[in-house]
């Protein structure tokens, strides 16, 4: 745990503009010098001792997207704002504000904003959960056997 | 567990106009003959065996609220839709939408929809969790001596 997802237990945070929160640290936009992931922010909005739980929210600039991971544990997601796709598993889904998206364990998933804004959304983790798994040569020829995981992957799910 | 805790692994489901989603039972307002609560509807958005957070939406119609109680579980709240007031220990907070409200361990603590507006939340707790404990005449009267608590429990947090 790092010094990201520890704050004090305030009983009140107030939303500020743009998706940010009082005594939230915003993680600005980073690259990834590998690709893994492009133009992804992170905030950490409850992380406790005393909950098992783990509350985040994502924010992916336009043409960003998280990485191509799987893990055992699960993620609940719930897209906060904006529109784009979502890869779960085999499935590419065009997402929008309040849709709801479950990545089961050890299931590729990828999040993308695809349609020219911000995807942000909420994510719920256990506290105590694995490091994600990144695709293998084999595991990504496998995903794009299928030509809509393909276009998805080259972020045109469009096309 | 109850039947509204347990839903499909669904990948994707879809949000609905105000504030319902795809495969998500809503239970409907609701009165409490008590009067421990008034006007309060519930949906579990995330419940699943490989969680170890729920996650769950609640909506509070105009003049409604939920339980004034306390447990040994954590809440972690986020204020969805509407404006409103909460009470979370002795402190009386003005909320609206996106703010963050922590409920601490054995704090007592209610949610009001005073504006003449619906108040909807969401709502993560531990999946495995004590009871809610209701006050005693005791607890009540001990709440209700600094004034501006008393004014929130009238439903008149203003005055």
């Amino acid at each position: 745990m790092d010094d990201t997802t520890t704050h004090k237990r305030a009983t009140h945070r107030r939303a500020q503009a743009d998706c940010c929160w009082e005594d939230v640290e915003r993680r600005p936009y980073k690259e990834d010098d590998r690709t893994l992931f492009r133009s992804v922010s992170r905030q950490v909005l409850f992380s406790d001792p005393d909950m098992a739980g783990e509350w985040r929210y994502f924010e992916v600039a336009p043409e960003g997207f998280t990485s191509l991971e799987r893990h055992q544990h699960m993620h609940a997601v719930m897209i906060f704002r904006g529109r784009g796709h979502c890869l779960v598993g085999h499935e590419v889904k065009a997402v929008r504000a309040h849709d709801l998206i479950t990545v089961p364990p050890w299931t590729w998933h990828q999040f993308r904003a695809t349609v020219g804004e911000p995807l942000g959304f909420l994510c719920l983790v256990d506290a105590q959960r694995d490091r994600p798994q990144l695709p293998s040569e084999d595991d990504l020829a496998d995903l794009a056997a299928d030509p809509k995981v393909a276009a998805f992957l080259r972020g045109q799910p469009y096309s």
